[in-house]
């Protein structure tokens, strides 16, 4: 091994040889020179950029800190133009503070002044930091492009805790923090927390990759999160927390043993507490039971041996068995999905008053691993109403609830959406590939104890078949629920207008003849339910904000001759459930919130009315027309939809040729819409006769 | 500032607060670890691909050492199958030798095992290697999959040097070579050079993206060098030298004062060995001179004091004016880029034998420079024959030499072509858009001190404008001359037929006439030339392969009835020109290769040969058919294109809208072909009447 004494000694003993000229010119390079020279891998490439990345490391740190510490996040983001320099750039003050655990006074410098240091890296589970380089990396541009150093504030809990203040610079040389002014000091009014300020060269912008643009689309996937954001021209913006209940902790797992190199066995045996091999494998992995250790050593024929015995034969024969064995599929607790309530309540965020058509129901995936890194998909779909209708759907990437602003060409989920064909689902598609056109925007959240980012500015993710394979499938759930709402509203549109005849007009003729007759009026109500013979089904709704209330009435007409019994299907976001405010009917609800309510006995020429209310912040999320009927046969149902063998069987377990085959069948089945409905009738009028 | 030993403290300093706890978990890094687990990032994410990437890290080395010492590199490559595993992984034995310099003894097991350890990181010059992480990368992933050390053995010249041969692991943990086994050998036969042999878990395919995909191109983009490669099959492919020139060496530069950060300014005046602020700015910095020093010293306001008494304002101001100031765009003999001739040479390798029907002149463009990094961009393009017809174009994308194949889609070459109206110059595009079809190979080379890749993998070059927009115009002005070639071609069909008809169908008649009148057969060598009228360019040309010599003659036939006075113009591949070999009508030829021959005086109804040979290996890179005639007017010449005015300028400066017009122009003029040689036969028959 050669330390650097020994180099430098090189570098004078030259001979003379180009072997030696090149010798002396053989240096180490520090991990900080290394980033700095290639800026563009942590995202550093531009002013523009630049500005936001900075700003992102620190509200990422803040909300992996605050979730660890189960602290709902309140953040406050501030950047000011400090001195004007050109039209291309502009120095700017940046503030970032949060309500987080705070960090022990002696690990601040590293935290903030050193690349690859920090307290994920080696942990198995969702978080936004990993690699501890994000912020050093910042305060360390920070630092070359203005010359001013970090100014880092933090309190941690506890009735003894002061708070600190230091100003920090990260010496690239070295990567190592340099501490000036270090001093504690009393923080008003502040009980746990961290705070950075740091200068930077940059281009403040607004649009598609400004920094507004990341703090709110953070907003929409960490509803739990309250962040306010001062921009440079003084503006603030808050971005309320759209829910009060925590997102699901992520727990740390240990490594599942599928996937592991030999190299990484050996090194963790080499670090165990574990004595023998069988208790090794049993405890310091994930998904290994006693059963399934035995079956290891069985199959790889290595003896229950000291773990400090096993050689590297042993180790790969292990691999090889773990590879042969049938283990269980790592457990996702520690992962921290978005949940389809959230995304759905996420994009009403974003919409920002825009009032779209339709929430399609979103999906989460069941989940899959690579290499042992289990990782879960979620998607959703709005469309409609107010959205742009000529341009491309817009697209929201996120990857661990972080969003994904720039380099949407290299990413999965650009890629999984352009190789769609998204014409079968009601969206403009030149060729069928391609980005879909269309008044619609699409969110995808890949989820994972370790997403494979391009670089380590984490901007994309990685092109891997299983990731891409699992964003098709969550998509095209998605894209089918939209699809199905579209027919429905089709539907109703014909069933609409055909009820305002029956309704309005034959009454008005009855009545004008039977004035002109100098008759009394007929009872038209056998002849209207004659006539339209269906059970017809009236979804209203009203929400009222300040309440946080939304109150769902369907009415429910019977216009056959005969009584009917049915039940109404809708799934309810629980988190907004009171059960006492379900109303009469009200049967039952399951913990995914699919509800029932049951109507027996309806007599003819009369209606039932099914009332319930929604309270809290999920409330609004929820969409009537999302309601199925059940118990009498479509043929006399309008309004509503039979219920589906696979009701709100969200991320089911669904292959691609699987959906393919539903695909097709449904298009040829709505080749000509008209079809169904007169079928409805004849079948109506038959059993009416009998 | 913080050793490791305080943060050791800290972690048993727990007090059970939450921030006691993450602080626990606060860990150092090393550089090791965190490449080990962002594998993708350094392009080790699968096992068909690592197998490559080893590969490529050590020929890209040796293939640098190699132009640092002025040795023509031969570079010895074998990949042996040493066990099954599974269908998609085996253990290999990868060895790779060359004549290089060789390393110092001390040297070597941080050349081997330490990532970021390296001779050209601060350089700033063209280089592959750059970073210093690749083959100890190779090194730490071979032992990490197989548990064997890598051998190294090295001798470098010298006659008292001995061969050294040691075992190295990198151990990931400190990021250090452990070095077993080390001793001195005599390497018989051996002058100097570095051979390593490690063992890799992978999968060796064959196809777009293999390793002897890789070596191929790498031949093709470094004729210079001699590359035999034994497969795992047991086959050997060797790729000989295609040329005995090296390659101009690319000297280091010191660097341009444009676009540095105030950090990195400070930074240099720290490390200065200069006493005075004006002697730091001339003689650390390329471009600046002695007026230019003043001019920046006065817009800064800087008195010209020790460089030991700026501040950082100075060096804001200093930056600042540095940015106002005109200063000499970078110096380029720090690039090496291929040059046409090679490039032709290239793609004819990579044919194959493959005969395709033209190769459009190869451009490389001017210089320009993006952060004071200078950059070049070279494209070619040959077409036809027995290329593939049906699919998409080939695309072979370089940088430094070394061949791109992996993540197409994210890099700027493949988004510089699909963003490309391809229809316009003869290849077939739907609707103008994406990847262009027909029987063409597409070849673009970015030279530069810096390649800006997406990620250490050194897969993708990063999508900046400026060196998109140079590849544009090097496409385009590469396209002008293939669609130019097509066109000629056209021409020349047509000339042929009717050359036909006239030539040998009239004399045919008119002996058969002349024999039913029983009559002598008339003269018609005037007949012809009324009816030709034309000077008749008819290239001719045959390759000894052998020899390595091409004989070009052109026929140029005087079929007007006017004597005529003219030149010929071609551009040779200079290495191939013997001026002695140019034949009777030479006249000069320029350092270009722009060629000319002279023929005075030429009697109606005779004929001039004008013939030369080239000789060596560049000879048959020369195309006969790029041939052009000056001194008559356009009327009367066939088979030869006028000279154009902008003859052979290859990398012109154009901008982009100027080739916008010169397309335009020229498709206008094309609408019907036939109106030319109408005109040219009208306009003849006038002259004829004078």
């Amino acid at each position: 091994m050669h330390s650097d004494k020994d180099i430098k000694q090189m570098e004078e003993g030259g001979k003379g040889s180009i072997a030696h000229e090149l010798a002396k010119k053989q240096k180490e390079i520090s991990v900080a020179e290394f980033f700095e020279k290639n800026k563009h891998i942590l995202g550093f490439d531009s002013r523009v950029k630049s500005l936001m990345m900075g700003v992102k490391e620190a509200v990422d740190n803040s909300l992996d800190a605050c979730e660890e510490a189960d602290i709902r996040p309140e953040i406050y983001v501030k950047v000011e133009k400090i001195e004007r320099i050109s039209d291309s750039e502009d120095v700017y003050r940046i503030s970032i503070e949060d309500n987080g655990p705070g960090i022990v006074h002696k690990m601040i410098p590293n935290v903030f002044g050193r690349l690859l240091f920090g307290a994920r890296f080696h942990a198995l589970r969702q978080s936004r930091g990993q690699q501890g380089i994000g912020i050093s990396a910042t305060v360390m541009f920070g630092y070359i492009t203005t010359g001013k150093p970090a100014l880092v504030m933090s309190k941690i809990e506890g009735t003894d805790a002061v708070a600190w203040k230091m100003n920090i610079i990260l010496d690239t040389k070295t990567n190592r923090p340099l501490v000036t002014n270090e001093e504690p000091f009393s923080w008003e009014g502040k009980v746990h927390g961290t705070r950075i300020e740091y200068y930077m060269k940059g281009k403040y912008v607004t649009g598609r990759q400004s920094i507004f643009e990341y703090i709110k689309n953070t907003a929409i996937v960490n509803p739990h999160s309250k962040i306010t954001f001062d921009d440079p021209e003084g503006r603030r913006h808050v971005f309320e927390r759209a829910t009060e209940s925590m997102p699901i902790k992520s727990k740390e797992i240990k490594p599942h043993p599928q996937g592991l190199e030999v190299g990484d066995l050996q090194k963790m045996a080499q670090n165990t507490q574990q004595k023998t091999l069988k208790a090794f494998l049993k405890n310091d992995f994930s998904r290994i039971t006693d059963r399934i250790a035995e079956e290891i050593l069985d199959v790889s024929k290595v003896p229950d041996k000291k773990v400090a015995a096993l050689t590297w034969d042993d180790f790969s024969a292990l691999v090889k068995a773990i590879d042969i064995v049938k283990i269980m599929a790592p457990q996702t607790d520690c992962l921290s999905p978005i949940g389809d309530t959230l995304i759905k309540k996420g994009l009403m965020h974003v919409l920002e008053g825009l009032r779209p058509d339709y929430y399609a129901q979103p999906v989460t995936r069941p989940p899959k691993a690579i290499n042992g890194n289990p990782f879960i998909v979620e998607a959703g779909i709005v469309y409609g109403g107010e959205i742009q209708a000529e341009s491309e759907v817009a697209i929201l990437r996120f990857a661990n609830r972080v969003p994904l602003l720039y380099q949407p060409g290299a990413c999965v989920i650009t890629k999984a959406i352009e190789s769609m064909d998204w014409r079968r689902y009601g969206l403009e598609q030149r060729g069928g590939k391609g980005k879909p056109y269309g008044p619609a925007i699409i969110l995808v959240h890949v989820a994972s104890t370790k997403v494979p980012f391009t670089s380590e500015g984490k901007e994309a993710i990685a092109n891997l078949g299983e990731i891409q394979n699992e964003i098709h499938l969550a998509l095209r759930l998605c894209a089918r629920n939209l699809k199905s709402h579209l027919n429905k509203k089709g539907r109703k549109e014909k069933t609409y207008a055909k009820f305002e005849i029956v309704q309005q007009i034959l009454p008005q003729i009855a009545g004008k003849s039977a004035k002109m007759l100098d008759r009394p009026v007929p009872d038209l109500s056998r002849t209207i339910s004659k006539i339209m013979n269906v059970v017809w089904v009236d979804p209203k709704s009203t929400y009222d904000a300040k309440k946080k209330i939304k109150s769902v009435a369907y009415t429910v007409y019977n216009y056959t001759k005969a009584e009917r019994s049915f039940r109404i299907h809708a799934e309810l976001p629980k988190e907004a459930v009171n059960e006492t405010l379900l109303g009469r009917y009200f049967m039952d609800m399951n913990e995914e919130g699919k509800a029932n309510w049951e109507v027996l006995g309806l007599p003819p020429f009369t209606s039932a009315k099914i009332e319930f209310d929604l309270i809290g912040d999920m409330a609004d999320t929820f969409s009537e027309s999302d309601v199925y009927l059940s118990g009498i046969s479509t043929a006399f149902v309008m309004g509503a939809d039979a219920l589906p063998g696979d009701w709100g069987i969200k991320g089911m377990e669904i292959t691609e040729t699987e959906l393919d085959m539903a695909d097709e069948a449904e298009e040829e089945e709505e080749e000509d819409p008209d079809v169904d409905d007169d079928d409805n009738k004849r079948k109506g009028g038959k059993q009416d006769d009998e």
